[in-house]
């Protein structure tokens, strides 16, 4: 079938940067063709992604950052896509985003697809090998995989085996499944149904801060987009394809509590001077109850509640929650019993992180000088990020906190018993997208074809995305398509990609890009 | 004055390694011998203390503490006093202890001299300088102080200048005061009134694990001690000198919890999976109340009260813990007001240490897979190591937690919704020496007469070192003489030795070693 196909689309075929429209029987063999470029492409595939993951990608990394834009820029330019990299004036620091566009004349549907290349920190001492040295597995380091060499052309691909490194599931998988999709289209002459622009973010990880002003400079590329896909996250904890329809907001705050001006000897001192470790123990747990409930003032009272069509959402979901504790050796939960994807519904306080002296081989017998926390907070439809952290920091202050912003001076450390320097900000809102929007159908269909019936559709995703730009100040629908393993380790060491997750991605971009030509003009 | 008695002890000089017994008179020259040595070797002394401080002197660096060890027997030996290296057998990488020996024909009084030469482990990333890179400032860092180069034999020496170094008050302090003490002793023919044996632990700072049996197994060399001296800690917080009759004991734990076995996703799971940071604040709060009471089960039942004598010099005690305050900037301290001195005669439980997943720059919007706190505890007289570690132990386990010594394994954790894993442990009781004993007195006379009337007499210091070894196991009466600046950040970052503590050294060792022939036989 695919060879009488093939045909028409080289007819079809008129050049490098402009693609035809194709025929709805050349627009089904989409997904066939990048299949068949997958089945007999696969160790290269694995090698490419394997390069554009051991570049570097830390947003504060400038030097690192524009390596990563300029490989994908030059990715795009290489398959006939005209690609540039958009910057702010005056801000060369800034990570640039890589903007790229297939126009397909005729089409009646621009898609914008939203994937960012840029990976969270990394604390590389907790990683087995270095999270910029992609390294394939026989399986899950934790089943019991052992590291293998990459595959040489031809030879036989376990789609069990996993690739380790930053990014390597949040958010490169995608770029690593984009690429030989086009790569296989552009072999095959396969043309898209509808007109896409590629949006690729390098901040993602540290907050987006730019996103806003990207946009709106920029709204002459990107107004004519009719629905944002979002290519990140993965699929749901029982492995089965997903389609999400919102996101959590997110913010967070960095507190730090002070003792004495320099860390004491715990002997000369201790029972005397005051613990910050303690302190701060004593001032998180004022946070939340035992069942993880957060007790903040006003914490639950701006969430929008939701409407009968997640009611009915959730009761679909598959229920997944006892596997999932079995899986991460858990045998409580926060919430006293609620399902997950009830929990991801209210806004959430977590502590990301702890800090103060040392533990371990490198304690020592001191009262140290300060203890840190960093807050992370998720926010659902209805709370307002900046609001959210202002309850928070009045909560502080109930427990006998002065708060700061910088590092206290001699003069407010004998004024004050406590003090709290409370910084970090900004985050955005969560949002949501409704589901009976005829474009949003027709997308739905795309992946539907792509996952089978197995898809799970999903309200609102745990993780945050800065998608409330795109649906509350762009005005547009955004759905997210995950393809990643749930058990990626995203954002934490030893970060991998399941191989059969890249191949369902391919799947699934080759019908996105395919789909039937929608009523949408 | 000098100069004759100067001659007489060059008559009395008998050799280089058995000293003779000085007359009255020659006894009298030591403090003033060494005083001049010091003022015309100011900038070789400090050139010298800089070589030791040079040598890297973390107890589990095994090819440093040799260097350190080695360095200091060849001292010796180079001022003709017996010195050797002692070991374990079959136990080539514990510290080895660096015993020298000055005999005295007729001599009625042998001293134990202890100085300890391995120092706490570091942090570099938190130091100004190298940790041993000695660094010279004119005056404290945080009193505006700047680094300048090292001085050239003749310059002017500020004695508030301050040397940074790990150890440099902690304690090599003593080191660098005793070997210019021996070496003006040895170019002057002073010989000291009493046999001296000193005794260099390597280990201290890693809990002393080892001295009990090299003890006991030099028992020929060190049974005919009548007091040990401990040259270690810091002098009062009024910068008074002080002399010091018994140590706090201590013992410790980390305590580690878990939440999922790998870190998740916060916006993922946040809200559900339960956090460990949250869990550990929420413990560590109930084992103190905001005062700093602790609130553990029978944590102050077996505290032996004190006694009249100690009543007295409590009451004698300079009264600066407002001035104390004021310098650490602190508006509060635990215990509701209770002096210092007080405090110090009751066990204290301090977070030493707090760490979960990353802060600040490296922070990841995870929920960690653990959370560990490292807890100090200082044991007063009555207090048994383990005991005490018992009551915390059944005190975590009373907030619903199973206890267990190493990670949990897969069905541990399902089977137990809260898991601490508790390590550590060792540690050593607390120790007093009774005041009214003769030789005792003796020492308190000659360090009267170096430090004068200033001189406090505190019954129980705060750090803790292990002299219940020599006191209730070797039965000797046992003082700690410290030298070192109460501001010198020993077991942190920046360490340092105020210059004119070096000369206080100098001054109170000669004086010890040229105190006159006691009662004691």
């Amino acid at each position: 079938m695919s060879k009488a196909i093939l045909t028409i689309s080289v007819i079809l075929h008129s050049g490098l940067v402009v693609f035809n429209p194709a025929t709805a029987a050349a627009q089904q063999s989409g997904a066939d063709v990048a299949r068949a470029y997958r089945e007999s492409h696969e160790a290269e595939i694995i090698g490419d992604f394997a390069e554009l993951l051991a570049l570097p990608n830390v947003a504060s990394d400038s030097a690192g950052i524009n390596r990563n834009a300029i490989y994908l820029r030059d990715a795009l330019r290489a398959l006939g896509i005209d690609a540039e990299l958009l910057r702010l004036a005056d801000q060369p620091r800034v990570p640039p985003i890589v903007f790229g566009e297939i126009r397909v004349p005729g089409a009646t549907r621009t898609l914008g697809v939203y994937v960012h290349y840029d990976g969270q920190p990394v604390d590389s001492s907790r990683w087995t090998h270095g999270p910029w040295q992609p390294t394939l597995y026989t399986r899950a380091m934790e089943s019991g995989g052992v590291a293998r060499s990459m595959p040489v052309p031809g030879e036989p691909v376990d789609p069990e085996w996993r690739i380790y490194a930053r990014s390597a599931g949040d958010d490169k998988a995608p770029l690593g499944a984009l690429l030989p999709v086009l790569t296989a289209f552009r072999e095959a002459n396969v043309t898209p149904t509808s007109n896409i622009k590629f949006f690729f973010d390098g901040e993602e990880e540290a907050g987006s801060q730019h996103l806003r002003e990207y946009l709106e400079s920029n709204r002459d590329r990107v107004d004519d987009i009719d629905i944002w896909l979002f290519f990140d996250g993965p699929v749901h904890q029982s492995g089965r394809p997903l389609l999400t329809f919102g996101v959590r907001g997110v913010t967070g705050m960095e507190v730090t509590v002070y003792g004495p001006n320099r860390p004491l000897h715990s002997g000369h001192y201790g029972n005397w001077a005051p613990v910050p470790g303690q302190m701060l123990a004593e001032l998180l747990a004022t946070m939340k109850d035992g069942d993880g409930n957060v007790l903040v003032e006003g914490f639950y009272d701006t969430v929008e509640p939701i409407g009968d069509a997640e009611r009915e959402a959730l009761a679909a979901l598959p229920d997944y929650d006892e596997e999932l504790k079995e899986e991460l050796g858990l045998a409580w939960t926060e919430g006293e019993g609620q399902s997950l994807a009830e929990r991801l519904l209210l806004p959430s306080l977590t502590v990301r992180g702890l800090s103060s002296g040392n533990v371990g081989r490198l304690a020592r017998n001191v009262i140290p000088a300060t203890a840190t926390a960093t807050l992370g907070i998720r926010l659902v439809k209805g709370n307002d990020p900046q609001h959210m952290r202002e309850l928070v920091e009045a909560h502080i202050q109930r427990q006998g906190y002065h708060i700061v912003r910088e590092d206290p001076d001699h003069a407010t450390r004998l004024a004050y018993p406590k003090i709290a320097k409370i910084t970090g900000g900004g985050g955005y809102r969560a949002s949501r997208t409704a589901m009976d929007v005829p474009i949003v159908q027709e997308v739905v269909g795309a992946v539907r074809a792509a996952a089978g019936d197995d898809l799970v559709l999903f309200p609102a995703l745990g993780g945050s995305l800065p998608l409330y730009l795109f649906t509350e100040v762009m005005g547009k629908p955004a759905l997210i398509v995950p393809i990643a393993n749930h058990d990626d380790n995203q954002h934490a060491p030893d970060e991998n990609l399941r191989i059969a997750n890249l191949w369902y991605g391919i799947d699934l971009y080759a019908a996105l890009f395919t789909m039937p030509p929608g009523a949408t003009p």
